[in-house]
């Protein structure tokens, strides 16, 4: 008998009848023999309703009443979803947060999970109950409502997977599972069968918006094994993100092609080579709350140096804004931007043990006539930055150069 | 400095604005250096919403998971006026009833309130808080989520002020205080400036909804001063409900008039005269769930008697079924009923010392032409059923004989 955590997402339980769907499934899983804990979110669109809700009467909403506010969404669908599974004879019960217990710290509205009493959900599944729990959604020692931020019921699964040592967690979207890149962009882009769960960080970074990345370096810590599903296929077996990679097979060299189209880059021209000036840009970016992703300098000459990162495009202006001012006090020569551009990065385990890939990658986009104006690479990574116009014809060109069509 | 326990109902928090103007009324009580506990309702209509969505899942709902999903609404509230405070200035926490903690029965839907910790309430009005709190629920000894039943939020807020000993509980509705009959039947009708807390139930359980029968008997069994205002009103005093009827004032006998149209009867003639029938008939009713509410039986002649009682107008026809069956099993020759009736009653602590008030009220209507169905009376109220076409002048003469009017 294998004790699995199935987590279902908000498109998955819009309605009534889709949850009514979800309890099928549920069960189904239960009579194959299967003890079965169920982690829901909200309806698709309450989350987004509550919080419009709480601006109305407050345009900064307090944290911890945000979070009075916005668990309550999560607490309909676990009630409802009881419900459907005792309409098909099956026994549940459902659980918040705070009574499960998902302790967490008093960080409202981002809170991080400290551990989880295991106590209520055992006696339940022994008893022959599936177990529904509200994603999202945890208590602080004080006995506060605390939320775990924008995906936190990915987050919530995959700690209830651990703190349980459940066999398989299983997160149920409206894909199918991880695809070498996005099938609208490459007709022919393959559903993995599975990926490393470093592979599946860079992915979800890069903007492949199937798991939210918290969950997954979550599931790699604690080795939870994490399978990604459709909530509306009844077939496949999803994309299973593993801990080692597959030795047996001839793995390719490369999983999959990511791209992000919401960026913009930033350069400060004639910087004084001398320490501390990427904190002294970077540190004024942060305080202005501003997500840095790249990061790019070059060796100077002349005693100067280029200084270069990426934000979201969303923040460009704030971002320019800011280095304007930062040019005086450092001395620097100009600042120049680009929020016309987009990121495209090859992305896997087998690069680390076939030195070529970078050469075999830039030769690609070489012969198209792309130009790269940023490069940057991790240990599993290759991340380009390119005109935007490029991003379709790059993507393509990636995904058939290392093989993924086949 | 006086501690006041305001609660709102559902009209006066249905939406920002009017939550907004809530807090304005609270900061102003606090202002006048009282501590303010509030205890708020779901927004009106949000309780039937959730409870259509549980009946789309589940005809007949889980109670355990209804009170889970249900419970959300009131959550909701206390999130918004807590930040609408905060946004006023005012320090305010809210606390959902598990938070509390209002400890409870389990009776799930209908919970029964055991006991109320004052811990965390205590602490954060000492600090200078305004204490939010969401009615109509709280938490088992098992930490399973109930909710006390329809109009439940009144008598949590009677239950607050009990336990934490407040100077009085004053209960925000959409009408300014208890009048002596409804003003939409007799433009005459007087608010009255206080009432007993008998007069209050019999006025409650006969048609005035202005609050919940149950935390009347709370209020009286533990000595709560309440009080009854309109929150869309910044001037009034309401009406104040009494423990003592008031020595000092030449009391009017009758305080009020109060009547139901919503009543049907029925009555079952020629009932063998023995003991145990009263049971047989309103046993099998009872059964069935069905509410009755005057009974009437009088002296038998012949070895027979008739058995009248009235039901909700809504269930007329099922008890006039089960009378049917029960019928044969009595014995009994014929079961009548009209639905076509309505209920008139007086009410006041005065009748007590003047015993002619009776006869006052059946000369009356005598004297309109109105006959009198059936009587029914207790130590403060006279009740008469009358043909519903009568009601309106029944009501209107009662008001003007005993002095209402005035």
């Amino acid at each position: 008998m294998a004790l699995i955590v199935q987590k279902y997402g908000g498109t998955s339980v819009a309605n009534p009848e889709r949850i009514k769907n979800v309890a099928k499934r549920v069960a189904k899983f239960q009579a194959q023999g299967n003890q079965v804990v169920v982690v829901l979110s909200a309806m698709s669109g309450e989350t987004n309703k509550l919080i419009a809700l709480a601006k109305e009467i407050q345009a900064n909403p307090d944290p911890r009443e945000l979070d009075m506010i916005m668990s309550t969404g999560e607490q309909v669908t676990i009630g409802l979803l009881a419900m459907a599974l005792q309409e098909l004879g099956v026994k549940a019960r459902s659980y918040t947060g705070g009574q499960v217990k998902v302790l967490t710290d008093s960080t409202f509205t981002k809170a991080r999970i400290l551990s989880i009493d295991e106590g209520n959900m055992r006696r339940d599944l022994e008893a022959g109950n599936v177990v529904v729990v509200a994603g999202f959604q945890g208590v602080d020692a004080d006995g506060n409502i605390t939320t775990l931020g924008r995906g936190g019921s990915d987050t919530s699964g995959v700690a209830l997977a651990a703190a349980l040592k459940a066999d398989e967690c299983q997160i149920y979207t409206d894909v199918d599972g991880v695809y070498t890149t996005d099938p609208r962009v490459v007709p022919e882009a393959k559903k993995l069968d599975t990926i490393t769960f470093e592979e599946m960080l860079e992915m979800a970074s890069l903007g492949s918006k199937v798991l939210q990345i918290r969950s997954v370096e979550f599931a790699g810590k604690y080795k939870v094994k994490l399978r990604v599903l459709s909530s509306f296929q009844d077939e496949g077996e999803g994309t299973l993100i593993t801990v080692e990679e597959d030795k047996n097979m001839e793995q390719p060299i490369i999983s999959g092609i990511a791209f992000n189209r919401d960026e913009a880059k930033l350069t400060m021209l004639g910087v004084p080579d001398k320490p501390g000036i990427a904190y002294q840009i970077l540190g004024a970016i942060a305080a202005a709350n501003i997500d840095v992703d790249m990061i790019i300098q070059n060796v100077g000459h002349d005693g100067t140096t280029d200084f270069s990162f990426t934000v979201n495009r969303g923040e460009f202006a704030k971002a320019q804004a800011i280095l304007d001012t930062v040019k005086g006090e450092l001395g620097a020569r100009q600042v120049v931007g680009d929020n016309k551009i987009c990121k495209v990065s090859a992305v896997g385990v087998g690069m680390r043990s076939h030195p070529g890939v970078a050469s075999q990658m830039f030769k690609a986009l070489a012969d198209e006539g792309i130009n790269i104006q940023m490069i940057s690479t991790s240990e599993i990574k290759i991340s380009v930055v390119l005109d935007e116009k490029y991003l379709e014809l790059a993507v393509r060109v990636l995904h058939r150069t290392f093989g993924l069509d086949q």
